[in-house]
């Protein structure tokens, strides 16, 4: 971001820097990603010292850059002050102020949250339906998101009724009435998601949180609606949504083209948001489902092996090279949204895997850890995902109710045990309420063969084709030679689990269509008889492609 | 096209109508292309009298909308007559002038004739490199091709010459210097064709023309350039060109995409007027080959078989409804270059079959029939192309040589006979010269098993899948259950032909992948396990897909 010139527009408009302002207007808002991120980050005492003291000057930096009367962004200075919120819906102001306020309540600097109050503030008085007011609605969703969070830890009721001011008045026309911003129709109208994938899933994630604070039905409603669809119609097997590379926008129903996904690393994030709020709503197994397949696949495929390098849009099929160009991980992007996106996700990543409240613990997520609350105390040990046992011993004794995730894709196969009894676990969350004993153990048990998955066939690329996937994990084939697609699977016949690289790889059989001879010139020739030649293949999860040498991937295999 | 306004528009240029004008500025080719294919008819002596009188009013419209000045374009006459030759990149003034010149050159109207060396000389005045003349380029050749006809009907040089020149005058910048035209280079500097297929094939079609008169080595050599780079690279296996719905134009090399193919009609129509060109200034038989292959195929797919319906598009690949839109053809288009190109092949077919120079005759395509000539009579009797016997009776004495084309999807498996004793045929053309008795016979006998075809691996949606193709023809699977994706063909299996509804089906055993149970609302679901069903499956020639109930369609069929 120093590279890029999006630090120096804030010593820019802090009178520190004389050079023009670059980049993107929207270039502000990745500075507070990584600003929000690296306060998580902090808050957990994870930070090096160097990130802590960078982290310092850079919220010092732009501390300076806010102006007297609350006004920070750095596109819209100088002789640009006059076009301040003059084009809410393209100039993506809104969008910046809302990270900017989610990065300061992710912090416990008092000055960073004052100036988050102070640009609430002038945004509340200046959007609006009253007579002096601007009545408009931003064309990127996350204003909202913000504002309700600032309502949550001010207690200040203005910052919830603005944030139901833009989400209401989004779908009157106020922004061209175009499918693309979701400003074609009310929200509560909705029947699907249409356009552009992180905002409509942005939009989503704040109406789950207005719905959270005002208990309207008609909200949830919608919103269950609108998961619905998105996810009986419009999802990747990974999680990924958003179809089209063409106004990075959700398709048609069924319309999931493998090689040209769009899948936005930043949608899948949006996703997880989105998830989030209504498995906290509802507290319904499918959304933590679907966040789990989304964090693991669709999210984590967006950044490295080596952490330094990320997806934009995550395919599902890739030549890797030859006539086209590989789809591989770059350091960053003109338009980088996405990077500090993930740094965001996986900076408060602990969240989501636990969530409590007076005498009940539910676990969403499983990952090796301990657990400290006032009242209760634990430890969890597990493999997952690479293995399905997830043990928890107690040591707290008392009355204590434990709701522990079962994963959808257990299938009704998942076992628990109290100290070495079988239990009952049910379907969704298992809930044992107990008198607890310091060292009771809850064991979990998730079996996890590799399974094969088949789409709908209305999702035409797919047909005769299956997915492989073990636990949460997607796996996808990534070789040259036999190239994927010569690969007919036999559903059939056993994989094996290979543990690899710290993953595990799963080896299987398959049946290799003839290559043909050498090709010469010839654009067509006499294809060979089929011989029966078999080929043991390595799948690899999905998250972990394109890490080696380029080669052509492809997710959903061709069955025998 | 009455319907549409495109003939009024002719009646309102001779002032017999005072409707505005209707529809494209190029929609008078429309009604040119019509005029030829009906006159072209009228020689052959097959126009019923209805069609006969039709014509002939058609042709007293137009001459009459002609103006005292020689020009003829009916979208830029009255308020719009100032625009006259102003764009002639992007109004399509020249190309519709090269439509009209040439139905007129396939009449035998003395007015028509007169009329169109009338425009062709205005042409000729106003476009040039003269300091009173307009330096320009049409953006979609045309008039080229009409010019050097009229130089060979007429023999003055001028109308050569000026071909010449917009030939020439292409590839300086005069109209862009865009790809997309063509005017990115000079044309003996190309290497590949690049933009609008259409304008592209009927560029070099003129180009191999100009060679034929002035013999110039550049260009032949250029021809062959770009020739092989397309069909080695760029072509469908139905001889379809043109891959990108975007600007209807060539894609990169092996950018085959089966269902996303833009094959236009007026591409194959355009490739065969190219070939057959090259064929006749070279003699040899890829030329031959490759229009076989595209009129059989990419061309005839073009229209219904009840000769009413067309497409613009001839895609490899189709859903035949269910999520997307069926595929299917339109009795006409908004757009309508399709249908009147498709009459004027038709119209003028029997041309490509045979062609004779002193005491040689030239056996290019095969059909049954009888060959007039002053100096030879034969008859020709054969099933072909369902049949691959052909049998020609001499009613001739003589000297004659008789060069037979020997298709080249035979692969060297040809036969030849004169009168039952077996000759070498050789490869390419079988050469004869011979002196002839009467009743001699010549047998070719072109084994014709159906025959798997693959594709190069560069072509990636081809990797382990086979085309079937028996003959000239390729074929293809048309059908609802189970989806031809569900099929996996084994090409080492025999396949049966079975004659139906005066075609020849090729009948094939094919397993079935696994269709999954009966879906509800899931988009994604176990697998089945795979278990060996087998079915038995009909191809089609692809010329003859969606002429019933829309199914899902696949030329390219996966393999075992």
């Amino acid at each position: 971001m120093e590279e890029t010139g999006r630090i120096e527009n804030f010593r820019r408009a802090a009178g520190l820097s004389d050079k023009p302002h670059q980049g993107f207007v929207f270039n502000d808002s990745d500075v507070y990603k990584w600003l929000e991120a690296a306060h998580t980050a902090s808050q957990a005492d994870v930070l090096t010292p160097e990130l802590d003291s960078k982290l310092k000057r850079l919220t010092q930096t732009i501390l300076s850059a806010q102006q007297p009367d609350g006004y920070l962004n750095t596109a819209f200075m100088f002789d640009e002050a006059p076009h301040r919120w003059q084009n809410i819906r393209d100039k993506h102001e809104l969008y910046c102020a809302g990270h900017f306020i989610e990065a300061a309540l992710a912090s416990t600097n008092g000055a960073l949250l004052s100036a988050a109050q102070h640009l609430a503030d002038i945004i509340c008085a200046t959007f609006g339906d009253a007579p002096d007011q601007i009545n408009a609605v931003p064309g990127h969703p996350e204003i909202e998101l913000a504002l309700i969070k600032l309502y949550r830890a001010t207690g200040d009721r203005k910052y919830l009724d603005q944030a139901e001011y833009f989400i209401n008045a989004r779908g009157r026309g106020l922004i061209g009435a175009q499918t693309y911003h979701l400003d074609h129709a009310p929200f509560r109208e909705l029947d699907r998601l249409t356009g552009h994938a992180v905002r409509a899933l942005y939009l989503c994630a704040a109406a789950a949180d207005l719905y959270a604070e005002t208990g309207e039905p008609a909200l949830l409603e919608t919103l269950t609606r609108l998961w619905e669809r998105a996810y009986t119609r419009q999802v990747y097997v990974t999680g990924g949504l958003g179809a089209r590379h063409s106004g990075e926008s959700f398709g048609q129903d069924y319309e999931l083209p493998n090689a040209a996904a769009y899948s936005e690393t930043c949608a899948a994030v949006a996703a997880i948001c989105w998830n989030w709020r209504m498995l906290l709503l509802t507290g319904e197994s499918r959304y933590a489902d679907t966040l789990e397949t989304t964090l693991y696949n669709a999210a984590l495929a967006g950044i490295s092996l080596d952490g330094d390098k990320y997806f934009y849009t995550n395919p599902l099929a890739n030549e890797g090279g030859g006539t086209s160009s590989a789809h591989r991980r770059a350091h960053y992007f003109n338009c980088a949204c996405c990077p500090p996106n993930i740094a965001r996700l996986l900076a408060a990543l602990p969240q989501y895997f636990i969530t409590a409240s007076e005498k009940t613990l539910s676990l969403h997520l499983y990952a090796a850890g301990e657990i400290h609350l006032p009242d209760f105390r634990a430890a969890i040990e597990t493999g997952y995902p690479w293995e399905g046992q997830v043990r928890l011993t107690i040591h707290t004794a008392g009355a204590y109710t434990l709701r522990l995730r079962l994963p959808g894709w257990t299938r009704g196969d998942a076992q628990l045990f109290v100290n070495g009894d079988p239990r009952e676990p049910g379907m969704g969350y298992a809930k044992l309420s107990e008198e607890w004993a310091d060292g009771d153990q809850v064991d979990l048990h998730f079996p996890m063969p590799p399974r094969f998955i088949q789409a709908h066939p209305s999702v035409s690329e797919n047909i005769g084709r299956a997915a492989l996937a073990r636990g949460p994990l997607v796996y996808c084939v990534e070789q040259t030679d036999p190239h994927p697609e010569r690969l007919l699977v036999d559903t059939s016949a056993p994989v094996r689990e290979v543990p690899a690289n710290g993953m595990i790889h799963l080896a299987l059989q398959a049946a290799v269509t003839p290559a043909g001879e050498a090709w010469g010139d010839e654009l067509y020739q006499p294809a060979p008889p089929a011989e029966p030649v078999e080929a043991s293949v390595t799948a690899i999860p999905y998250y972990a492609w394109a890490n080696a040498d380029p080669a052509p991937m492809r997710v959903w295999l061709k069955t025998q």
